[in-house]
């Protein structure tokens, strides 16, 4: 099943992924349509079905730094609706005609609350995604020190 | 109590604070002694009583980047042990002569376990300061990038 693919899902038992299921939705998407701007309130998680979903930063309007590409069975886009205060961190896009597996926020959150064990799973599972991913930036700012530090030293 | 003062253990009731209070001990530590180095794996988290800890990067054994100074009601340090692979991201060294406060990674696991609704809590606000410090590192990126775009066009 589509869900088990998703890092937020994994080690939950059969029980508790079909729970989830239960609240998913399937959704078509057409490429160029944006699901979510940063800053928005997040009310929505995505999974990727078919199809593809690009994250970006988007700087002076005119500008777009590249974050990720979520294809299939690559996580999910949204992470905002579980962390308070549950809003958006960049903004997502379609990059291709997509069908989207969704999630609303406070039924996520009911079904968390009435069960704080697959909630610590989940959580625990979100807190291991998002310490890799502050490594990965740590990784880039200390490149671009070192090409500060380099370029001073010449 | 100085446990309160923790991202960790916001929203914790009073019974869930003295659990955790009964798994933690103080210690002493001189300046200049490393708490642990990157890589290492995470069998302690540390909370400042008194003095302070500085976490770096190292970089080529000579260069230290610094990330952050923990001083007294600053949170704490040593998070990779409540996230898999439990190894520390960050070398933690302390500033000033210090008081600790110290819990060991087994004993808080174990105490998650038992009760969710005190793990699911404690993960939660985890998930909420790496997305925060997330955030942050992105906008370091952000505005290397843009220094670059800027050099670039003069």
């Amino acid at each position: 099943m589509q869900l088990l693919s998703c890092y937020l899902f994994q080690k939950l038992s059969q029980s508790q992924i079909e729970q989830i299921a239960a609240i998913t939705q399937e959704q078509q998407i057409q490429k160029g349509q944006w699901l979510f701007h940063k800053g928005q309130k997040a009310t929505h998680i995505y999974l990727v079905k078919e199809g593809a979903i690009e994250l970006v930063i988007k700087v002076e309007d005119t500008i777009e730094i590249p974050i990720a590409v979520i294809r299939p069975n690559d996580g999910c886009v949204g992470i905002g609706a579980l962390v308070e205060p549950y809003l958006y961190s960049l903004s997502a896009r379609c990059l291709n005609d997509s069908t989207l597996l969704v999630i609303e926020q406070p039924k996520l959150q009911n079904l968390m609350r009435s069960n704080p064990e697959l909630g610590c799973t989940i959580m625990s599972n979100l807190a291991q995604k998002l310490l890799a991913r502050l490594k990965e930036t740590r990784q880039e700012v200390k490149i671009h020190f070192m090409n500060l530090v380099r370029s001073a030293s010449f």
